[in-house]
Protein backbone atom coordinates (compact mmCIF):
# COMPACT_ATOMS: atom_id res chain seq x y z
CA UNK A 1 0.00 0.00 0.00
CA UNK A 2 1.46 3.36 -0.73
CA UNK A 3 0.15 6.70 0.74
CA UNK A 4 -0.12 9.43 -1.70
CA UNK A 5 0.21 12.36 1.33
CA UNK A 6 3.37 9.89 2.78
CA UNK A 7 6.71 11.38 2.47
CA UNK A 8 8.31 7.58 2.67
CA UNK A 9 5.73 6.60 0.02
CA UNK A 10 7.05 9.35 -2.31
CA UNK A 11 10.57 9.93 -1.69
CA UNK A 12 13.55 7.44 -1.34
CA UNK A 13 14.51 9.85 2.40
CA UNK A 14 17.97 9.73 1.65
CA UNK A 15 21.11 8.47 -0.66
CA UNK A 16 19.68 4.49 -1.65
CA UNK A 17 22.22 2.26 -0.59
CA UNK A 18 20.58 -1.51 -0.63
CA UNK A 19 17.20 -2.36 -0.99
CA UNK A 20 14.75 -5.80 -1.45
CA UNK A 21 10.77 -5.74 -1.36
CA UNK A 22 10.30 -5.20 2.30
CA UNK A 23 12.91 -2.65 3.08
CA UNK A 24 15.65 0.08 1.94
CA UNK A 25 18.63 1.13 3.26
CA UNK A 26 19.49 5.28 3.11
CA UNK A 27 22.05 7.20 3.95
CA UNK A 28 21.18 10.32 5.50
CA UNK A 29 22.85 13.46 4.55
CA UNK A 30 23.22 15.51 8.17
CA UNK A 31 26.71 17.35 8.37
CA UNK A 32 26.87 16.61 12.36
CA UNK A 33 26.46 12.88 11.69
CA UNK A 34 28.55 11.09 9.19
CA UNK A 35 27.18 7.61 8.84
CA UNK A 36 23.83 8.49 10.22
CA UNK A 37 21.59 5.27 8.24
CA UNK A 38 18.35 4.71 8.07
CA UNK A 39 16.35 1.03 7.38
CA UNK A 40 12.75 2.31 5.82
CA UNK A 41 9.85 -0.57 5.70
CA UNK A 42 8.70 -0.40 2.00
CA UNK A 43 5.36 -0.97 2.43
CA UNK A 44 3.00 1.95 4.51
CA UNK A 45 3.10 0.30 7.47
CA UNK A 46 2.56 2.64 11.05
CA UNK A 47 4.10 0.72 13.10
CA UNK A 48 6.82 -2.51 13.85
CA UNK A 49 3.75 -4.65 15.33
CA UNK A 50 1.63 -3.45 11.48
CA UNK A 51 3.99 -6.09 9.89
CA UNK A 52 4.24 -10.12 10.32
CA UNK A 53 6.39 -11.78 12.24
CA UNK A 54 8.55 -12.90 9.81
CA UNK A 55 8.60 -9.43 8.22
CA UNK A 56 9.38 -7.55 11.22
CA UNK A 57 12.14 -10.53 12.20
CA UNK A 58 13.95 -9.84 8.77
CA UNK A 59 13.17 -6.00 8.83
CA UNK A 60 15.25 -5.98 12.51
CA UNK A 61 17.68 -8.36 10.68
CA UNK A 62 18.40 -6.04 8.42
CA UNK A 63 18.61 -2.84 10.94
CA UNK A 64 21.51 -5.16 13.22
CA UNK A 65 23.47 -5.92 9.61
CA UNK A 66 24.13 -2.22 9.36
CA UNK A 67 24.47 -1.52 13.40
CA UNK A 68 27.09 -4.67 12.57
CA UNK A 69 28.87 -2.64 9.97
CA UNK A 70 28.47 0.32 11.20
CA UNK A 71 30.29 -0.65 14.15
CA UNK A 72 33.22 -2.45 12.76
CA UNK A 73 33.61 0.49 10.16
CA UNK A 74 33.27 3.61 11.98
CA UNK A 75 33.89 2.12 15.79
CA UNK A 76 31.22 4.84 17.43
CA UNK A 77 31.34 4.99 21.19
CA UNK A 78 28.26 4.51 21.50
CA UNK A 79 25.18 2.82 18.91
CA UNK A 80 21.49 4.05 19.06
CA UNK A 81 18.67 2.65 17.35
CA UNK A 82 15.25 4.37 16.90
CA UNK A 83 11.88 3.99 15.56
CA UNK A 84 9.68 7.25 16.22
CA UNK A 85 7.82 8.56 13.05
CA UNK A 86 5.64 11.00 15.19
CA UNK A 87 6.16 13.31 12.11
CA UNK A 88 6.22 10.66 9.39
CA UNK A 89 4.69 7.62 10.49
CA UNK A 90 5.63 5.39 8.20
CA UNK A 91 7.95 2.73 9.57
CA UNK A 92 11.51 3.67 9.70
CA UNK A 93 14.91 3.36 11.75
CA UNK A 94 17.32 5.48 12.44
CA UNK A 95 20.95 3.41 13.29
CA UNK A 96 22.76 5.96 14.51
CA UNK A 97 26.87 6.02 14.93
CA UNK A 98 27.55 7.95 18.37
CA UNK A 99 30.39 9.53 19.56
CA UNK A 100 31.41 11.70 23.15
CA UNK A 101 32.67 14.90 20.80
CA UNK A 102 29.41 14.85 18.72
CA UNK A 103 26.67 17.43 18.60
CA UNK A 104 24.64 15.99 21.46
CA UNK A 105 26.35 13.32 23.11
CA UNK A 106 25.72 12.17 25.97
CA UNK A 107 21.76 13.35 25.22
CA UNK A 108 19.78 11.94 21.81
CA UNK A 109 20.29 13.87 18.38
CA UNK A 110 17.07 15.08 19.06
CA UNK A 111 17.71 16.88 22.20
CA UNK A 112 19.07 20.45 22.64
CA UNK A 113 22.83 20.75 21.46
CA UNK A 114 25.41 20.03 23.74
CA UNK A 115 28.38 21.80 21.79
CA UNK A 116 28.78 22.40 18.21
CA UNK A 117 30.82 19.43 16.72
CA UNK A 118 33.59 19.58 14.88
CA UNK A 119 33.80 16.18 12.67
CA UNK A 120 37.18 14.79 12.45
CA UNK A 121 38.01 13.79 8.65
CA UNK A 122 38.21 10.36 9.54
CA UNK A 123 35.15 9.74 10.40
CA UNK A 124 33.80 11.20 7.00
CA UNK A 125 36.09 8.93 5.49
CA UNK A 126 34.80 6.08 7.24
CA UNK A 127 31.30 7.14 6.78
CA UNK A 128 32.36 6.81 3.48
CA UNK A 129 33.20 3.57 3.73
CA UNK A 130 30.74 2.12 5.53
CA UNK A 131 28.34 2.90 2.78
CA UNK A 132 30.48 1.26 0.45
CA UNK A 133 30.48 -2.14 2.55
CA UNK A 134 26.55 -2.11 3.47
CA UNK A 135 25.45 -3.38 0.25
CA UNK A 136 27.81 -6.48 0.70
CA UNK A 137 26.78 -6.73 4.22
CA UNK A 138 23.25 -6.87 3.07
CA UNK A 139 23.24 -9.39 0.99
CA UNK A 140 21.50 -9.78 -2.23
CA UNK A 141 19.18 -7.07 -3.00
CA UNK A 142 19.40 -4.21 -5.38
CA UNK A 143 21.71 -1.77 -6.39
CA UNK B 1 28.39 -9.99 33.59
CA UNK B 2 27.55 -7.33 36.13
CA UNK B 3 29.83 -4.39 36.06
CA UNK B 4 29.64 -2.62 39.56
CA UNK B 5 29.13 1.25 38.18
CA UNK B 6 26.88 0.20 36.32
CA UNK B 7 22.70 1.78 37.15
CA UNK B 8 21.21 -0.88 35.31
CA UNK B 9 23.16 -3.94 36.77
CA UNK B 10 22.87 -2.82 40.51
CA UNK B 11 18.84 -1.05 40.12
CA UNK B 12 15.97 -2.62 38.52
CA UNK B 13 15.37 0.97 36.88
CA UNK B 14 11.71 1.21 36.98
CA UNK B 15 8.53 -1.49 38.56
CA UNK B 16 9.05 -4.21 38.36
CA UNK B 17 6.46 -5.97 35.77
CA UNK B 18 8.35 -9.10 34.69
CA UNK B 19 11.43 -11.29 34.00
CA UNK B 20 13.00 -13.80 32.25
CA UNK B 21 16.75 -15.12 32.22
CA UNK B 22 17.19 -12.44 29.29
CA UNK B 23 15.20 -9.65 30.46
CA UNK B 24 13.26 -7.50 32.49
CA UNK B 25 10.13 -5.36 31.76
CA UNK B 26 9.55 -2.01 34.18
CA UNK B 27 7.44 0.82 34.13
CA UNK B 28 8.89 3.99 34.37
CA UNK B 29 7.56 6.57 37.00
CA UNK B 30 7.57 10.07 34.06
CA UNK B 31 4.37 12.25 34.76
CA UNK B 32 4.22 12.84 31.40
CA UNK B 33 4.60 9.47 29.99
CA UNK B 34 1.87 6.88 31.85
CA UNK B 35 2.71 3.66 30.16
CA UNK B 36 6.00 4.51 29.88
CA UNK B 37 7.98 0.80 29.64
CA UNK B 38 11.45 -0.44 29.29
CA UNK B 39 13.18 -3.53 28.41
CA UNK B 40 16.07 -4.07 29.77
CA UNK B 41 18.47 -7.26 28.99
CA UNK B 42 19.90 -9.04 32.45
CA UNK B 43 23.18 -9.06 31.55
CA UNK B 44 25.46 -6.31 30.89
CA UNK B 45 26.15 -5.46 26.97
CA UNK B 46 26.42 -2.27 25.33
CA UNK B 47 24.75 -3.43 22.37
CA UNK B 48 22.63 -5.38 20.68
CA UNK B 49 25.15 -7.14 18.21
CA UNK B 50 27.09 -8.12 21.56
CA UNK B 51 23.79 -10.46 21.96
CA UNK B 52 23.75 -13.71 20.18
CA UNK B 53 20.82 -13.54 17.56
CA UNK B 54 18.70 -15.56 19.57
CA UNK B 55 19.30 -13.47 22.30
CA UNK B 56 18.73 -10.06 20.01
CA UNK B 57 15.53 -12.40 18.91
CA UNK B 58 13.82 -12.98 22.20
CA UNK B 59 14.46 -9.43 23.10
CA UNK B 60 13.34 -8.08 20.48
CA UNK B 61 10.19 -10.37 21.13
CA UNK B 62 9.55 -9.11 24.26
CA UNK B 63 9.64 -5.44 23.01
CA UNK B 64 7.34 -6.12 20.32
CA UNK B 65 4.61 -7.80 22.71
CA UNK B 66 5.27 -4.88 24.94
CA UNK B 67 4.40 -2.71 22.08
CA UNK B 68 1.37 -4.52 20.99
CA UNK B 69 -0.52 -5.04 24.89
CA UNK B 70 0.29 -0.87 24.90
CA UNK B 71 -1.40 -0.66 21.39
CA UNK B 72 -4.28 -2.46 22.71
CA UNK B 73 -4.61 -1.08 26.16
CA UNK B 74 -3.39 2.60 25.76
CA UNK B 75 -4.84 2.97 21.73
CA UNK B 76 -1.98 5.57 21.40
CA UNK B 77 -1.53 7.84 18.37
CA UNK B 78 2.20 6.68 17.64
CA UNK B 79 4.38 4.28 19.16
CA UNK B 80 8.11 5.23 19.64
CA UNK B 81 11.01 2.65 20.24
CA UNK B 82 14.32 3.29 21.21
CA UNK B 83 17.83 1.49 22.37
CA UNK B 84 20.18 4.77 22.83
CA UNK B 85 21.87 4.15 26.75
CA UNK B 86 24.65 6.81 25.82
CA UNK B 87 24.51 7.40 29.46
CA UNK B 88 23.74 4.34 30.81
CA UNK B 89 24.86 1.88 28.05
CA UNK B 90 23.92 -1.17 29.43
CA UNK B 91 20.93 -2.26 26.93
CA UNK B 92 18.01 -1.13 27.13
CA UNK B 93 14.78 -0.44 25.11
CA UNK B 94 12.27 2.52 25.78
CA UNK B 95 8.50 1.69 24.49
CA UNK B 96 6.68 4.72 24.74
CA UNK B 97 3.38 5.31 24.05
CA UNK B 98 2.88 8.94 21.90
CA UNK B 99 -0.01 11.54 22.21
CA UNK B 100 -0.85 13.84 19.93
CA UNK B 101 -1.17 16.19 22.77
CA UNK B 102 1.54 14.77 24.98
CA UNK B 103 4.50 16.88 26.22
CA UNK B 104 6.77 16.97 23.04
CA UNK B 105 4.33 15.69 20.52
CA UNK B 106 5.54 15.65 17.32
CA UNK B 107 9.24 15.64 18.74
CA UNK B 108 10.65 12.41 20.51
CA UNK B 109 10.39 12.96 24.39
CA UNK B 110 14.15 13.87 24.59
CA UNK B 111 13.32 16.84 22.66
CA UNK B 112 12.26 20.71 23.49
CA UNK B 113 8.80 20.22 25.25
CA UNK B 114 5.79 21.96 22.81
CA UNK B 115 3.40 22.38 26.06
CA UNK B 116 2.58 21.69 29.79
CA UNK B 117 0.64 18.22 29.09
CA UNK B 118 -2.39 17.68 31.16
CA UNK B 119 -2.75 13.72 30.79
CA UNK B 120 -6.34 12.28 30.78
CA UNK B 121 -7.25 10.99 33.90
CA UNK B 122 -8.33 7.94 31.50
CA UNK B 123 -4.78 7.66 30.41
CA UNK B 124 -2.84 6.89 33.88
CA UNK B 125 -6.25 3.89 34.18
CA UNK B 126 -5.42 2.54 30.77
CA UNK B 127 -1.55 2.78 31.91
CA UNK B 128 -2.38 0.95 35.13
CA UNK B 129 -4.34 -2.27 33.27
CA UNK B 130 -1.40 -2.30 30.34
CA UNK B 131 1.12 -2.63 33.60
CA UNK B 132 -1.32 -5.54 34.99
CA UNK B 133 -1.95 -7.12 31.49
CA UNK B 134 2.31 -7.44 30.79
CA UNK B 135 3.11 -10.53 32.75
CA UNK B 136 0.40 -12.81 30.56
CA UNK B 137 1.33 -10.94 27.16
CA UNK B 138 5.05 -11.61 28.10
CA UNK B 139 4.06 -15.33 28.98
CA UNK B 140 6.12 -17.63 32.00
CA UNK B 141 8.51 -15.72 33.82
CA UNK B 142 8.99 -13.92 37.34
CA UNK B 143 7.30 -11.83 39.15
Amino acid sequence: MSVPTCELCNATGGTLLWQNDLCRVVSVEDGDYPGFIRVIATRHVREMTDLTEAERNALMGAVFAVEAAMRETMQPDKMNLASLGNMTPHVHWHVIPRFRDDRHFPGPVWSEPKREAVIPAERVERARRLALALPARLGTGRP
